[in-house]
């Protein structure tokens, strides 16, 4: 994703995000050298803080403060570190965002356990807002993404998901975290109820729309562009829509049976993904993505014009247009 | 430790553990039923509930109900389990209570995220009680558990251990849990200030009594009443209080300096176990351990005599002076 056009979006947050990124650094500190240090480790990862942006434009839908609201934004990007630590230390992955990761760089008890410092400075920082309903939307959260977890597991290497199961699993795995991000900063600013589910159910339907783009970039993007070999999750089992949609395809259909059969090649790798660029799945993938944006549009209409809904109106669509 | 008599000391509970036990159950229930069944393989596996218990009796101070602090009791069981979970990952065991643990009965991930998910559905009941100080408390203190074992690591085979990181050590492995148990049963339950902080400093003092006798009696018990060898922690160089202590007499150090190079045979275990049975070191252990037992019934002192008061002092009593 181009980070630069994309902060462009929303270059008016300035202010409040580098509030939340003081704040995400304090929020961190401890008396573990340690596991303050693996922290601001993922921390200075960089990350596109996309969840804090969510919370933030949702926010300025009521009675925006900062000093509020970072109580808020602050936890959903730790919950997010902190699944990706986790996801680290069970994929036994070296390296992440071109860095090393916790695992790597320290060891498994260190990413274990500063996972669960993420988790509980998570808590601890969103309890600074005096609603226990906030505790709840994110907790219930916290227990779909583990939920998320054990089922891609189960669907992995499973060649008959449907796209029903697909939808399931990309709702946990990205759709969730940022609805709740938008629910929590509207409800943080006593935003009412009438908006704050439209600002919920936008962010929900802009994450089902990104996800699936994330999956078509995964087939169509060059190796360059996506820092890793395309197609690289197909052969590990990690079917997605584009495939779910060609599979009945007769060319499609073939690879995969060689596939799961053992054959991951990089000749195999490179005759898949030239059939499924030119396949009707990745056609009808686009269009179920556009139809979520369109979705996601259509919760925003009734709204009043203001400049935070115009960055979230761009944002979307900025996530779903774009070509890596 | 002897379960029965333990739990005659709090029969009259008996009707609020039930319900806490139906609770646990309850809470645990997902969409997923791997997550659920791996849940309730941990609850099945029995414990001895005794942090719900001091939930549950410190309350009792106060404007008493089942209904209300069963969303205490649950989250502080919960993450006792999540944090045992968790360090079954790590430790890489097998067995816990006599049961396969999660990670040998499925797998890694499965502990991971199983893990997780308890600490979610902890934070998800406890949202339940409308007081925001609640979840800053719990979650302060899972931030401490966290870094009780990263500072376990960096401790280990640290054979200059001093006095002062081992109370450390204890305190976040043990007392702190004791410790928010009573906290927040009396602040559910609206006990004035002055009590809860009675309650709270019981909790602490108790939990560090009550491990400091654990590592006593890794040393003095037989195999058969540990169900592990004795001071086979030791071995793996998990220094306590009773080593520290006698750490510099001749016949102790000596032993010391053969395991630290290596020599971790049968015989030298027995060995250790006779020198250090004769020892100075675990008079002195002793005397500690008592020392907090005491600071704990002279918390109780100034509160008013109850059946909940004398329960909490005989279970202090009991956990100091089990003889395994």
């Amino acid at each position: 994703m181009d980070k630069l056009k994309l902060k462009a979006l929303y270059a008016d947050l300035r202010p409040d995000l580098d509030q939340v990124e003081k704040e995400l650094i304090t929020s961190v500190a401890s008396d573990a050298p340690l596991l303050t240090d693996a922290s601001l480790h993922l921390l200075q990862a960089g990350g596109k803080r996309i969840r804090p942006v969510f919370v933030l434009l949702s926010a300025k839908f009521g009675d925006f403060s900062i000093e509020r609201i970072k109580h808020v934004a602050v936890p959903v990007e730790l919950i997010h570190m902190a699944s990706l630590v986790h996801d680290d230390v069970i994929d036994d992955a070296d390296t992440r965002r071109g860095r090393p990761t916790v695992k790597a760089e320290w060891n498994n008890r260190m990413a274990m356990y500063t996972g669960d410092f993420l988790f509980s400075k998570a808590i601890a920082s969103l309890a600074n807002i005096e609603k226990p309903y906030a505790h709840k939307l994110l907790a219930d959260t916290m227990v779909e993404l583990c939920i998320g977890e054990i089922e891609q597991v189960e669907d992995k290497r499973l060649y008959d998901l449907s796209v029903k199961d697909y939808l399931r699993r990309i709702r946990r795995k990205t759709a969730l975290l940022i609805r709740v991000s938008c629910e929590l900063g509207a409800l943080a600013s006593e935003v009412d109820d009438k908006t704050r589910i439209h600002l919920r159910n936008f962010g929900y339907y802009v994450g089902m729309s990104f996800q699936i783009v994330d999956d078509i970039l995964d087939i169509v993007s060059t190796d360059e562009m996506l820092g890793k070999p395309a197609g690289s999750d197909l052969l590990l089992g990690n079917i997605t829509l584009p495939v779910v949609y060609a599979r009945d395809e007769a060319n499609v259909s073939r690879l995969l049976a060689r596939i799961e059969q053992g054959d991951t090649t990089e000749e195999t790798r490179h005759e898949l993904l030239t059939v499924l660029r030119k396949s009707e799945g990745l056609e009808k993938a686009k269009r179920l993505s556009n139809l979520y944006l369109e979705k996601a549009m259509n919760e925003m209409r009734s709204l009043p014009n203001s400049p935070a809904k115009r960055s979230l109106q761009n944002i979307a669509l900025f996530m779903s247009k774009r070509k890596f």
